[in-house]
């Protein structure tokens, strides 16, 4: 099965501290490799991991909170002078755009690559990025400002051919793409071989989501019902819940409960608040409710399966 | 004698490194705190050094390189969130404006405290900050796009009294103002006391020039003579002489033949390419011109004196 990761470069909130890097990660799915968020310092992180800078081939941005993009143009500039060709597209709320542009003229003229913006429509659950292998949608959220979450799916593969069955019935060639669309086969005998004889199932398409800066959400779990891994903010334990309530921010038990409704995988906690010295409490929490909860770290990765 | 200090916070230049920061500096001087330029990170380079956020009451921004502001955003929200309530004061030249208006609007809504911006003439060497203890002036510098140095100066100071002497002479406290300015004391027999036996000299005002990124200029001695520390940025050794010469950057060669010909106390290296792996390289050759060189890390303070 080719990879599927979630490298963590950062999972600190708004306040910087020496544990926690601002918000960055990198999802490594079907070969490429995408951004989300781009907090200060993220070039740094790229640089002490072993994430090779030219192949981020697109950077999205949930929200326009310092945290969250203000290592975008340090890193772009980097790229320029790194001798980037690549293009690199960069997925952002629309009120974004006048800002970037202006960035662009002023700090980055003259780069040796094209850098494209797509304005993202924070409160429609849509995707917004397709190829051949994936899809990305936004996942609207509620947070003091426009806001939304990206959801990551494969898409469906074809079957595998049982190269052995293939050779022994001797079906041509030209029939192997009607196999593995799910035909049967039929011998010069008239004998019916069925598609399970001649196919191993693919796997199930995988899908990672991503729910940046939130308030709780009674209804999230709907948007990202059964993924393999989902990532919910959790800013603040239980004792602190109506400081997350005032500031659109969630506890881990509130991750924890979307996780649960969501009936994930696997669940990530992050974006913690600076006030915690370590993040015990909010995995002791979340487990509570969520057992499969796991606290993410600066240069942990996470396979999505 | 008051502390007069330069806290170095980033002494890398353009490429980020896992060896140094992107450029920032503080200038400790007369019980306030200075800032010059504030790079990528610039914010946990302060949280490692022991230098107290809300003290830094003006930021001088020497050019629009991202290396040595795109810090500033980030350090600005962080001052709202951890409570400031003095106002700052950010120097830059005027190219940055639009920017950093947009940038306040966008990120930096409803702050507790005021910035007020101020435009630098890059072109001009003329005084762009003062008080009653310091000036700050600009100093010209030549790179690829509008960028200035500056140049930090104590006020000379009164001389101090000599106590015993104005008790022995039971001089009137009306007239110490007069004493302090210059004035010998006539006692009631006619005789006169020569201010020199009633003083002690005024410390010697102290200097301090910035010169950052620009190419060699055979006149900015003039500007910066006698200063008692020069930085001057040195992102090359002579091996890539050329490199600085294309790019409008300086070898510590250079950097030495500026502190030379200015006969300033102590030259400061910094600024340094990401192709070397220490610096020992620029310390010898600027060594081998004046003496008096050194190399700045993170971390390291120097006294002006």
């Amino acid at each position: 099965m080719e990879p599927f990761k979630i490298h963590i470069l950062g999972c600190g909130s708004a306040l910087p501290t020496l544990r926690h890097n601002a918000t960055c990660q990198i999802v490594e799915v079907r070969g490429k490799l995408f951004m989300i968020d781009c907090g200060e310092g993220t070039q740094i992180q790229i640089r002490r991991s072993r994430i090779h800078f030219s192949k981020v081939q697109a950077v999205f941005i949930s929200h326009l909170h310092g945290d969250h993009c203000f290592g975008l143009m340090g890193m772009l500039s980097t790229f320029g002078m790194t001798g980037r060709t690549n293009p690199l597209h960069v997925y952002a709320p629309k009120e974004f755009e006048q800002y970037f542009n202006l960035s662009m003229e002023l700090f980055c003229k003259g780069l040796e690559y094209e850098v494209f913006f797509h304005c993202v429509e924070t409160t429609e659950n849509k995707v917004i990025y397709e190829d051949k292998s994936i899809t990305i949608e936004s996942v609207p959220l509620e947070h003091r400002i426009p806001c939304c979450g990206f959801l990551f799916r494969e898409k469906p593969t074809a079957p595998h051919i049982k190269r052995d069955m293939i050779d022994f019935y001797k079906i041509p060639v030209s029939q192997i793409n009607n196999i593995k669309a799910g035909a049967d086969w039929t011998t010069d005998d008239g004998e019916i071989i069925p598609n399970t004889r001649l196919t191993i199932p693919a796997e199930k398409p995988r899908s990672y989501a991503y729910c940046s800066d939130t308030r709780y959400m009674k209804n999230l779990h709907k948007m990202v019902k059964g993924v393999n891994v989902l990532y919910h903010e959790s800013t603040y334990a239980d004792d602190f819940k109506d400081r997350a309530k005032l500031y659109y921010h969630s506890t881990a038990s509130e991750a924890a409960t979307v996780a649960l409704k969501a009936e994930v995988g696997k669940l990530l906690l992050g974006h913690y608040s600076a006030r915690y010295n370590d993040e015990k409490q909010l995995l002791k929490e979340a487990k509570e409710i969520f057992v499969n909860s796991f606290l993410t770290n600066e240069e942990m990765f996470f396979n999505v399966e």
